[in-house]
């Protein structure tokens, strides 16, 4: 490799990028195709402003059903000197639609004339008659539909660069037009590499990873325009991911190179590109998502296909496609490209930054009494569920080394701003119950956003006003009572309220069979016994502590007891991978792991609500879910799970 | 017909559809597929929760390369002091993804090691030492991606009723699922009826219309989650009708019976409705959009087929679109509901309203100056393009009779509210180089929205500041400058600029060939000759009297001077169907309608632009139009444009 180009600023690759792509005249709209008009073109683009061939009307039309006439000899009718027009002469019978006759320049409507037989009685054969009497005068072109009212011939229906909705399929037939020219989509090759690579569906096993980055860029692809092939995996050898650049250059617009995340792929991508074109730029300074590269392949015939090698880890690769892939297909295709709804709001939790790097930070959204808030999820580029579960990108761009909490911050939104009104803030312990909560919400309208800080966490959002609620199970170990005192403690001038939700089940979790005979906390103590316990202060941790007091059991008689691990999983982790042989944890992180699972202690999970939100609007579907049958008997049957206290307050 | 419900209020109408769909089963989600995880699945709906079926990663990873190692081993490490493990022993090299070994609980990234050989001698074979030297101690779980970081197992990944997004593919796939189950996407018949109606590309005649209602509905059937199928036209026969509707009912989830605009066609289909099933509404009290039709057809099986009488009337179909049949698509799919945006705004023009009906009021919306404004576009059921055009809905509920101009009003935007700040107002007289200018304008992030209210419209908008720009033509007759003297007396007390804009010629608009021989105005006057005028107040018809006097004409000369249509357009119209021999207008119209041109007289269209926004940001891009040559020159392209004058400050 003689080009390394490490991390250059955002900005400055996007105009090398741009550069090279302007040299290769791959810079505008890529080409247009003519198509007929059916329903599938909605979210193509124009690529020609659309003039309208014929008027719409292209006659003038009778509006209603009634009678053609001219406006000027009916000038004087009143309900006292009604005027008689005789049919065939001053008036003719026109149904809705119908063209007016040459020489009419209104119509009247059937229900407001008399209709006459020849001896000038009242006849029922209203459509025809000999002749009608009126007894009201109207202006000239009433009731009719002239022609061009809804389009001129000639006249511009619609622009070039236009993304085509439902009623523009309308108006381009109105306009008679039978076809519409768009511009052609670009066609992406995506090319996932990686030995590690499994295909979806395949067995996992320890050290492979299953590729879906190439589902979710191609279903980006397509739904920003394009239209994506995907490419089988190709292992990491060189030979190989250079043969299938090469050919897909000569059939694309564009490749994506989706290098495994792990170490190798990357240096081959970049080396291909070095090889088969030039390399513009390796690494740009965005984080998710560095290693982007970006390139143009040489094809035979000289023109260039520009490749970006996009990273492996999946949150940089759906980044990589909003930053770089979306405005180049927007390009391509003539239409303006995405630009996000930005807000302001103040984020809840400390962030540090790279300071070289513009840095992606996923949030969730929701308004909080009269506060906008934003709360960070995870930044691991792993953690594609961060992107699931995101309302909207923080950017801290370079030179900024993070924000303080509280700190204002400019959101860019993936939802609609309304629906943050309609959001729940639960920021606290999580529990597998708010999952469910967040799913029967959903029909009542109301989005669940929760962000799993532990209780003591929650308690502290409470206090800053930054949560509608906050799941808490924290132990007082001197009354073996659940939460009250930790209110009383965090919050002593806040009025909040205690709503009773489940009792989980705490106990041990052990190997399948159960190898070591373990039954309770007193087999801790045995030679042959190895622990694994949590981290201090967690809800868990705590419950052991007071549990072993009661036993009169001393840590130092475990082994294992300093051993701390920081969630139920990896608790569960440790013992199906051998390392100890038991910890203390709930019954779903058993399941999860395929454990056997000793039930021990019941403890109480409980939300934690200011009163001012107990009134409100909300939450009321809250409550009413909390007594919903259906809803407590999904939520008792999860393991080790009990819903006798929920919706009951407790404070 | 022994039912006709005529114009029963929304709400009932909803009310009775919903009440017949629950009796027969079908008020929730149809049906659900399992669907093999593939991009075209974005816009699907979740019918089941997803549930993680493995964890991701579903092992503990390396997160960087680098050596796998446990944090203990190293915990004292220093610059000063630093700490030697032994490769194979205390440590492991991992390339990032490598599953971590069991005894280990850290990685140590590459670079941040010394690789030792078996004498302590830095190697250079950095992957494969003998030993690594560490000079900093790393807390444990450093540089590893834990098992269960993305996803824990049994956990909810995805809510159902969920609108699937590229994203959330991924995080399927990563659960561990190759397959989603979806609900199944609703079966839509679309018939089209009307003897008058033909297929889109068929030679259109007066009193045929283009059929393009089933082209819109299927659009958004298909866009809102359905699977649309249109069926050819069927003339207005009752048993051809009966047939297909029973037909379409034994394979389809809704009927959509699109009556022709003409008279019978509405009839026929409440008739069959009655016949075949259960007719609930007949007549929804919505304007536009009244004769709806809900009923029930009876399968025969026993089961019950919706059905939706929708009107002809172009808008009216759109909208029962809108209200109807995007939220039963949405129940049927199980996600909610489309929620329009909704934002205040001030209406520009005085609006009257049928008391008895919701009145659905297209409108554009932009903000000038700290104004939100909206202005409503043509009501006509018949005009698509106020559909196509329009920027939201403005409702006028049942039991209102009109608003004022200047009330604030609630908007349901069809735009993000973003949208309308780059949006350019120009009320006023419209000319068809503002469609050119639109088209160009939207390349730089601007909409040009225009409404045509005519010159002194647009100067009485100017004085409300309630434009951003307007068209003008208004010759003053004593002078025989234009726009000038208008803008002094109508804009007193407001700083205004006026940018010359075009030269347009007008001129007489004869037959082909012109049969009559007619050369100039003094022709006007010979008996053979059948003028028609514009009606007072018209730029057109002010011009024609100017020149009139200039050459000692008097109207009473005139055959037809009396006879006054209120467009270029219907002045054209009216050469074109033989009621006239000529007539004032501009050369579009003639080359609309096929008419030769005489060109007579040079007008002056300028634009009046409020002084304050003549430095505004949002009105740059139209400066830089008017001096640039590819729009000058398309703009002159016109027939009977010059643009000399445009970009030249006048005042």
């Amino acid at each position: 490799m003689s080009i390394y180009l490490q991390d250059i600023p955002l900005n400055e690759a996007l105009a090398r990028f741009d550069n090279a792509l302007k040299k290769a005249s791959l810079s505008g709209v890529l080409g247009e195709e003519t198509v007929e008009l059916h329903e599938h073109l909605v979210g193509r683009v124009t690529a020609k402003p659309v003039w309208a061939r014929i008027s719409s009307p292209h006659y003038h039309a009778a509006a209603m059903d009634g009678f053609a006439l001219r406006a000027e000899n009916v000038a004087g009718a009143m309900p006292t000197a009604p005027v008689i027009l005789t049919v065939g002469q001053q008036a003719a019978y026109v149904d809705t639609g119908d063209p007016l006759p040459l020489w009419a320049n209104a119509v009247v409507p059937i229900e407001n004339v008399e209709a006459l037989d020849k001896d000038g009685q009242i006849t029922e054969d209203a459509r025809r008659p000999h002749s009608i009497r009126l007894r009201a005068a109207l202006p000239p072109w009433s009731h009719v539909r002239p022609m061009g009212e809804d389009i001129v011939a000639t006249q511009l229906v619609l622009p070039s660069g236009h993304v085509l909705r439902p009623v523009d399929l309308g108006a381009i037939a109105a306009a008679g037009h039978d076809r519409v020219v768009v511009s052609r989509k670009p066609r992406v090759a995506i090319l996932p590499t990686g030995t590690e690579l499994i295909e979806i569906g395949q067995p996992v096993e320890a050290g492979k990873i299953i590729e879906f980055n190439s589902l979710v860029l191609a279903a980006q692809v397509n739904q920003w325009g394009g239209e994506a092939v995907r490419y089988p995996i190709s292992p990491d050898e060189y030979a190989l991911i250079r043969q299938r650049v090469r050919e897909a250059a000569e059939k694309s617009d564009l490749i994506l190179l989706n290098a495994g995340s792990s170490a190798g792929s990357e240096d081959f991508s970049a080396a291909v590109v070095q090889e088969l074109g030039e390399l513009l730029v390796h690494g740009v300074a965005v984080r998710p998502g560095h290693p982007v590269i970006l390139g143009m392949i040489d094809r035979q015939d000289g023109s260039r296909c520009p490749i970006i090698g996009v990273p492996g880890y999946p949150v940089s690769a759906a980044l990589t496609g909003e930053i770089f892939i979306e405005p180049l297909l927007a390009r391509w295709l003539g239409r303006p490209p995405h630009k996000p709804i930005e807000i302001e709001a103040k984020i809840t939790r400390k962030l540090t930054s790279p300071p070289g790097d513009d840095d992606y930070v996923r949030v969730v959204a929701g308004r909080v009494g009269d506060q906008l808030l934003v709360a960070p999820l995870s930044r691991g580029a792993g953690v594609i569920t961060s992107l699931v579960r995101s309302d909207g990108i923080v950017v801290l761009p370079r030179g900024i080394q993070g924000i303080e909490a509280g700190s204002r911050v400019k959101v860019r939104l993936y939802r609609q701003p309304e629906e943050l009104n309609q959001t729940i803030f639960a920021i606290g312990s999580h529990d597998i119950s708010l999952d469910l909560l967040a799913q029967y919400l959903s029909t009542y309208g109301r989005r669940l956003v929760s962000a799993n800080v532990g209780s003591q966490g929650g308690l502290v959002a409470l206090r800053r006003g930054e949560t509608h609620l906050a799941g808490c199970h924290l132990l007082d170990a001197q009354t073996g009572v659940y939460n009250l005192a930790a209110v009383q403690q965090y919050l002593p001038d806040q009025k909040v309220r205690i709503l009773g939700w489940v009792n989980r089940v705490q106990g041990l979790l052990v190997a399948r069979g159960n190898p070591k005979n373990i039954k309770g906390l007193q087999d801790l103590v045995r030679e042959d016994v190895i622990f694994t316990n949590r981290q201090r202060g967690a809800g868990t941790r705590i419950l052991l502590d007071y549990q072993l007091s009661l036993l009169g059991i001393s840590p130092a008689q475990i082994r294992g007891y300093g051993q701390e691990e920081y969630t139920h999983l990896a608790v569960a982790a440790a013992i199906a991978s051998g390392r100890a042989d038991c910890g203390l944890g709930i019954a779903a992180a058993a399941v999860a792991l395929d454990l056997e699972f000793i039930p021990l202690f019941e403890e109480e999970y409980d939300l934690i609500i200011p009163s001012v939100y107990t009134e409100d609007d909300l939450l009321q579907p809250l409550f009413t879910l909390a007594q919903d049958e259906d809803f407590r008997k999904a939520v008792a049957q999860l393991p080790g799970y009990e819903t006798s206290r929920m919706g009951r307050w407790i404070l």
